[in-house]
């Protein structure tokens, strides 16, 4: 197995530029030798006419196109057999295509070259805030989502909030406590697509996935609206420009990280400990003013009821509020990201997060049940209370830190979105492109995709937090549950000290989790969480096909050997040039530069070489022929007369023809190709050899061939 | 010159299917000749493995895949060298392409062999009616629309409208005489492109080109609005959908003219010499009432003035009058389609036709004075005058000959338009795809573009035939006058009996409607003649760098012997096998069953052979090698580690840089491309082939070799 036994232990969360290039198993590895052990050695063809290395070694460049005024190292040797591409050699040859590089250069800086990629470890005071932005920044939108479902019911049910809170920090703590004892379980990484897929199977680990892809880009949109309502909360006179805002603010993060932040850790340590400073700050002014009026609540202002106040009512405000929580799951992803030992430092950062997540969501729920605060469209309740509670720098303060936490929490979702769809590229359940690491060492594929989903839902959802929240709670919820109860399974089947106490944890866990998702997606589902719940299916379904898209086709060109003698029995079979028998067919419309070069061309190749020419009329047909006899009558010339005047279908069915004549023949068709430098001048032509490749893109066993000739300007 | 001798005759006004095939020029037959005469006989190549002829000398047609239930015949042999086509091998090969030539088969009819071309001669009689469909018609609308500018200034206006008509009909004879002795002098066709053309130099053949087909295009949406008014003003009712039928006419028109209209001529016959009998009989009964109460004009009901009654109206009113003699020029361009001798029966049927149109216009013009009638919006004037003039079932009948001369007036556009076409594009200065005869020998790119400039000039006008009439004079009579200026050249250039009295009326001819051209470019400058004023001179300039492109094509196209001996000098110059010395190079990005058939396949040419693999990382790249060597090193393996991890550009820039090494070489690219059935598996997959393709297409000296592998479903 050589250098190909190592990746067994990558294939946990590192990501690697080669997993484009996946490695060859056993079977595959064999076969290869045994087709090898019976090629007829080439090599005798000759040596080759020039230095593959290009002359590099002697240190003598030559100018190419693209280096008339100084010779461009566009190569440098590594060894006699590899050359390594200088940053030179990855421009475009065009010169608008090297004008478009530049400018993306401009945009997102220079490439940075594959070694660069770096697993950097974070210390758990960095790591809090780098995982925690998402989970933190929901209590931003997450109480004023519960509120405002609430308020439906008259400003009299608000009173419910408090209870309704206390339920959600038990769940909090029961998430919290289950997700803390998978964080030594799957000490590599416990993303719930690993963890679900792992233990409860394929589509499981995939309705994860699907989930997760979803809370991704809503917490993308959910996190962007509610940054932009921050903005206007406090400065009403912007509330009309809230679409381009939103959909600027996600182009911004789309660049940025298509630049691939590489101080990301940094980044995020300042905004998220002044988002926490400042909301304490709030919490300890707004609750000591409380304290001075003896904690007597402020009686809310009277708002009339517009709904009955039924148990459909409470349950959608609770799943409202479990908003909240999203994000929790980040520590348990990032494990390998920890110092030494990780798991341990993981588990620790996850159980501040909890506190911090509690102590603020609490504290904010009573603050605004003591202030008698009602959730309104043009101002957040956290507006609303920093208004109330601070001077006015205080208020902007809070504001300001506020739309920054939620723009990182936006930005998180940027780093998990393409990495979820790295893995699951990486195990054929998504399109191999996601694989590819741009020139930045960004997923750049990855990262597009989210952005335009983000600004689609945000765009349909008018950019309002209230409107994208029922949505959001499904996906995340979701993934929760199966992530949840995948260590369940996996306790079950694991031996141990403790595993019937962790099995019991993350039962609770789990099973609270799947009551809000069904909370969820029931009271919710005319508000728009129907669209979660019919497109996880979809996606399941999507993801599966094209697994098995990718496994037909990777059936099919597995190397397998030849047959013991003679030649390939079945079409495009041939795999040793001993079986290849040529026969190669000229098509010839007219005598001119281009099809004598592929006539000189096909005759160069010491095969046996047809011509054909299609001819509208007899009397074409003999016009024809008669310039071939004054060019010499080289080759078999095959006129076809085509009455209906039509080219490609004769020539196609003649190939085809031919093939059912001799099917052990590889034919090769050698099409003249007259290539126009300006894209407007190709208007003025057919396109007769693109319609011909297309045609004969269906038939089995032929070759095509393009001979270029180039037109000046 | 042999068989290519003879197209210099045909050069006049003969359509033929072959025109797509130009012959050669003596000067490029000889140097086809003396290259023919350098190159190494490669026939020693061997005999062909198959019967080019498909064996079908033998009576043994083989089942191909289009034909499993019954071996078709898709060719018969005509001569040794020679297939012929039959319907079969027309259908294209894909399920999808065979459900559209079905549907198409049923809608436009089935192919029609290029010997089916037919060059019918007309008598007198069936050519008046064919040629004088779209000249009658427009005595539908003429005079009306001069009507209806002369009574902007009040119904008091209208008097001027018998002094304007004598003027026209002065106007009409003129260049009837000046048409008339244009026949005898081009007896082939006297186009205005081929006359303005002959005589006053290219430009003015052009302009008189892009003026006639402005012209054509607004004949069909005039005659079909026209038409259409004819219809709305019998029913009313009809009238909101206006855009629809119009819409679906001129549909109507292009499928039955993709048919190609077989029996042309008969169908013309009875609507044309309907139209004239049911207006004669108008005019007879309408001058009969007139003369009963002593020709004593009804005084037309008070319309108010909303313009003052200026030059500039009266101007207007006379080139909106003078759009009654569009058509005109029908008989010139038609003198071949003439019984022998052709151009005294020509110059015969344009008298008659002119003295008809005399009669009609200006009987018409009469007796709308006589019975004091206005023009109005909802209903046209020989609608009006029908009521007022004939029973009820008399006046259906003149709706509907009105209707249908209109819509074979439309038709003749659609014979012209792309004969136009076609005689540009042989001239190079139209694209070449309007020289394709298609399926039924009908020009369907010419067709199908005046269909869509008709429905998008009557759908910009709302189909209003008021307002296209400003567009429709100036296209007109810029043909007339070039074409009659060109005459006036015409007889000064050639001595003979008579040329000065000819020279005389053609310069008459030629200086009215230059005036008339002026008249309405200027006059109705603002109503929308300024699109037709930018359009020709943009036109003429489209055209001439249409030509362009093509000459500096022929002329990089064109055969020129090689250089005495040694390899060729230029890249691309290779005109003889012996001078083409390879390298063939195989990309591989892994090694499965299509890149190890390409490499078979590269193998088996026998020629110097490198492989090239592009790595992201060292790593992969000495996993790659581990591979190969496994497979046994059969070739050359070169390795480009590509630290920015992208492939096209480094592996394009390489294949130049060893072009750049060795220019004397031909590089053949062999690209292993694994065609997948469904095009929505195509987005799973990175299409490196093409973007590969598209990054070669501009290196010199580069031919590019699709290796393909077919993967089930």
């Amino acid at each position: 197995m050589g250098a190909d036994g190592d990746d067994a232990a990558e294939r946990g969360t590192v990501v690697t530029p080669s997993a484009e290039f996946p490695p060859l198993d056993a079977g595959d590895r064999a076969a290869l030798g045994r087709i090898g052990a019976r090629w007829h050695n080439p090599r005798s063809a000759g040596d080759l006419p020039v230095d593959p290395t290009l002359g590099r070694r002697d240190h003598h460049p030559r100018p190419t196109r693209f280096g008339r005024l100084a010779p461009i190292d566009m190569f440098t040797v590594a060894q006699p057999d590899e050359l390594v591409a200088t940053g030179a050699a990855h421009l475009p040859g065009s010169r608008p295509g090297r004008a478009v590089a530049r400018l993306r250069r401009t945009l997102v800086g220079p490439p940075l070259a594959s070694s660069s990629v770096l697993y950097e470890r974070m210390r758990k005071l960095v790591a809090l805030p780098v995982l925690s932005s998402d989970l933190l920044s929901s209590v931003a939108y997450g109480p004023e989502a519960m509120l405002a479902v609430l308020v439906l019911a008259g400003s009299a049910a608000l009173g419910l909030a408090l209870p309704l809170a206390a339920v959600l920090v038990v769940l909090m703590v029961a998430v919290g406590l289950s997700y803390r004892q998978t964080i030594p379980a799957y000490p590599h990484g416990a993303g719930s697509y690993l963890v679900a897929g792992d233990n409860l199977g394929r589509t499981a680990g995939l309705a994860a996935a699907a989930g997760l892809m979803l809370d991704y880009v809503l917490t993308v949109s959910v996190s962007v609206a509610a940054g932009v309502h921050a903005v206007t909360s406090a400065l009403p006179g912007v509330t009309r420009w809230t679409l381009p805002i939103g959909v600027l603010v996600i182009a911004a993060l789309l660049a940025g990280n298509l630049r691939g932040v590489r101080t990301a850790g940094n980044i995020f340590v300042l905004p998220t400990y002044a988002f926490v400073v400042v909301l304490v700050a709030l919490l300890a002014v707004g609750w000591a003013k409380a304290a001075a009026r003896g904690f007597a609540p402020v009686p809310p202002p009277a708002v009339p009821a517009t709904e009955g106040l039924g148990l459909l009512l409470v349950l959608r405000a609770f799943s409202s509020g479990a908003v909240s929580m999203t994000g929790i799951e980040a520590v348990s992803n990032a494990v390998p990201a920890f110092r030494p030992t990780e798991w341990r430092n993981a588990r620790t950062t996850l159980g501040w997060m909890v506190a911090m997540l509690v102590t603020l969501f609490a504290g904010l729920i009573g603050l605004i049940h003591l202030d008698g605060l009602v959730p309104r469209a043009d101002e957040t309740l956290l507006s609303q209370l920093g208004r109330a509670t601070f001077p006015a720098v205080g208020y902007a303060i809070l504001q300001a830190t506020t739309a920054l936490i939620l723009l990182l929490a936006a930005n998180t979702a940027f780093n998990d979105f393409p990495r979820l769809l790295f893995f699951m590229a990486r195990d054929s359940y998504a399109p191999r492109r996601f694989l590819h690491m741009g020139d930045r060492l960004a997923f750049s594929n990855g990262l597009v995709a989210l952005a335009l989903g983000a600004v689609a839902v945000f765009v349909a959802f008018g950019g309002r937090t209230a409107r994208l929240i029922p949505l959001y709670a499904v996906g995340v919820f979701l993934a929760f549950t199966l992530s949840q109860a995948g260590m369940v399974v996996h306790w079950r089947r694991r031996p141990g000290r403790g595993r019937r106490r962790r099995l019991v944890v993350n039962a609770v866990g789990a099973t609270l989790s799947g009551l809000v998702l069904l909370t969820a997606a029931v009271a919710k589902f005319t508000e728009g969480a129907w669209v979660v719940v019919v497109a996880v299916p979809l996606l399941v379904l999507l993801f599966r096909r094209i697994h098995r898209h990718y496994a037909t086709l990777h059936r099919a060109l597995a190397p397998h050997p030849p047959p013991p003698a003679g030649p390939a029995g079945s079409a495009e079979g041939e795999e040793l040039p001993q079986q290849v028998r040529h026969l190669v067919i000229v098509p010839v419309a007219r005598l001119n530069r281009a099809s004598l070069r592929a006539l000189a061309y096909a005759a160069s190749l010491g095969r046996p070489t047809l011509a054909v020419h299609i001819a509208p009329e007899e009397a074409e047909a003999d016009r024809f022929r008669d310039q071939w006899r004054a060019w010499g009558d080289h080759l078999r010339l095959e006129t076809i007369v085509s009455p209906y005047r039509s080219v490609i279908g004769p020539l196609a069915h003649y190939l085809e023809a031919l093939h059912a004549a001799g099917p052990e023949l590889t034919l090769t068709v050698i099409v003249p190709e007259v290539v126009l430098r300006r894209r407007r001048h190709r208007l003025l032509h057919s396109r007769a050899e693109q319609r011909l490749r297309a045609a004969l893109r269906a038939l089995p066993g032929v070759v095509v061939t393009s001979v270029p000739v180039h037109v000046p300007r």
